[in-house]
């Protein structure tokens, strides 16, 4: 097994070769743009991961990764559009850089030539990977549609929204490993287990991230401390302090998401008191652990070498911060 | 054979079972009004039609039709956004109907769902259909990004306004076409043969199309005439009209290109006038009679039956409005 940072650098040279301008360029440009903006890799790496750790893979692995880095900036791209995000990795987002039509339709370029990515595998490995990324993208649509409504929605149920980031950000994460697991040769028994491990620390992930939006330090998250808070966003936090609160807070915290102030300070401190207070606070923390957890316990079960458990446990604690 | 009003009710009930709308709403909403706003369904009963010449397997070719009737629509609500559409078929288009977010998603899940489809088919079948698709997609967005490029340039070569055309129209037509010819289980060459038919076929009926805008009959053409004009699209007639005008004409046709008058009735006869004049009506007409000739040219070297030639010849005929 290689270290994380070997397979970001692997990929990212695969990444440079493989995506390039061609005509008509007022389509490519923007999706050479977007796909070299940066971040992670997280997803990408993941499929290499899983194929070392099954079939020593990770190689025959790379067109797989690259389609679900391709798939994931196509649903950055038409995301920042619906939300109207002029910023994306601090530079501006491709609607904003070119205009919203240039953002449609690169966006579905990128999406078909995710599947095109796939052709490079034969026989029964295309199709599955094909079956498993069109399952995945429906899911993430209907996330994102979730997403969409609950903004005009005053009560949602715990169990819509968690629904709801799985969708959008669980359901990929599973697909990635999966994805390596197929590549690898893995069986169903095993498919099955990366994709839940996968899924459940993905939506530990999102959860932490809703988690840091309010209580995180502003250096070490990267972003504006309180934009959730800012956007009205009902998150997770929002939705356990109802458990839990007294009616004066209840209908305070109501009423301060129906509010946009221009200076949000103030808003921001009494919701994150409210979100202390109720409880709601330490029931995320609880649950991005149970989540964890619980992703743990289904790596504990699958038949791979311990060295393969410890490497795919590392990645989980390294994703929920608990050590880097 | 059926009829091809038999393969269109066929193909209605068909989808009438198939489109339907789950959860979440909002995603599955618009996607089932655009899908049941009518139109002829030209390109499924081509598909089927295909099937049934190749292999009488218009049955099997139920869930592909469908996969390119869901397409088509798919470039329709991005394509309406685009282009500021706010009618299809006269009625409200989808970004009209609800908003751009939902016409972005639901076109993003249309073009997932049409992959979907395609998993009705077991091997080789569903990785041919799959790849041919994926080329087919590709190109259509390349053709509309050319599109969008063309309205901001000056000067367009006629070759490159064929091949825009061939991506927007013809590739389909074509696609659709071998799409029945691969669950036919027709030989490489046959699908090669009727791809191109069909692609020919596409770019005659998309120049007939042109032609009829300016010199259509109100009450058969069915749209307004002179639409092409109002936009200052330079369509094949314009493109044409450069070839053989006098100083005088080219200076008043490239003038009237940059106005958008309120009563555009003048504007438009005077460029009629100039497209008679210069010959471009006659060359149009002539371009058009030597695609569908090239076309049935390609049906005689079909290794299929003399019914089946005369079929496809009837289709291309009606198509050019030769015969009803």
């Amino acid at each position: 097994m290689n270290s994380i940072s070997e397979y970001q650098e692997e990929f990212q040279s695969f990444l440079s070769q493989k995506i390039e301008v061609k005509d008509p360029k007022n389509l490519y440009e923007p999706i050479e743009y977007i796909m070299n903006l940066g971040g992670k890799r997280l997803r990408p790496v993941l499929v290499l991961v899983a194929a070392d750790i099954f079939g020593n893979k990770s190689k025959e692995a790379m067109n797989a990764a690259l389609a679900i880095e391709v798939f994931h900036n196509f649903s950055l791209v038409h995301d920042d559009i619906m939300d109207q995000a002029s910023l994306r990795r601090g530079k501006p987002s491709v609607h904003k850089k070119w205009d919203l039509n240039t953002g449609i339709l690169s966006g579905d370029a990128m999406l078909i030539n995710a599947y095109q990515l796939f052709e490079h595998y034969e026989g029964q490995t295309f199709r599955e990977l094909a079956q498993l990324f069109t399952r995945t993208a429906i899911q993430v649509c209907e996330g994102q549609q979730y997403d969409v409504d609950y903004e005009n929605e005053i009560k949602i149920e715990l169990a819509d929204y968690l629904k709801m980031i799985n969708y959008k950000t669980g359901v990929l994460v599973g697909a990635a490993l999966e994805m390596g697991a197929i590549i690898g040769d893995a069986s169903q028994k095993c498919r099955r287990s990366i994709y839940n491990y996968g899924s459940l620390i993905g939506k530990a992930f999102q959860l932490k991230d809703d988690y840091l939006d309010i209580f995180g330090e502003k250096e070490f998250f990267g972003k504006k401390i309180g934009g959730d808070i800012i956007e009205n966003k009902k998150t997770f936090l929002y939705l356990k302090a109802f458990e839990n609160i007294s009616p004066a807070d209840a209908d305070a915290l109501k009423h301060l998401y129906t509010l946009q102030p221009e200076n949000p300070d103030q808003k921001i401190d009494t919701v994150r008191d409210i979100f202390s207070k109720s409880g709601a606070a330490e029931k995320t923390l609880a649950a991005i652990e149970r989540y964890t957890e619980d992703a743990f316990e289904i790596l504990g079960t699958m038949d791979i070498g311990k060295d393969e458990k410890d490497y795919l446990k590392n990645i989980g604690e390294m994703l929920m911060g608990r050590k880097v």
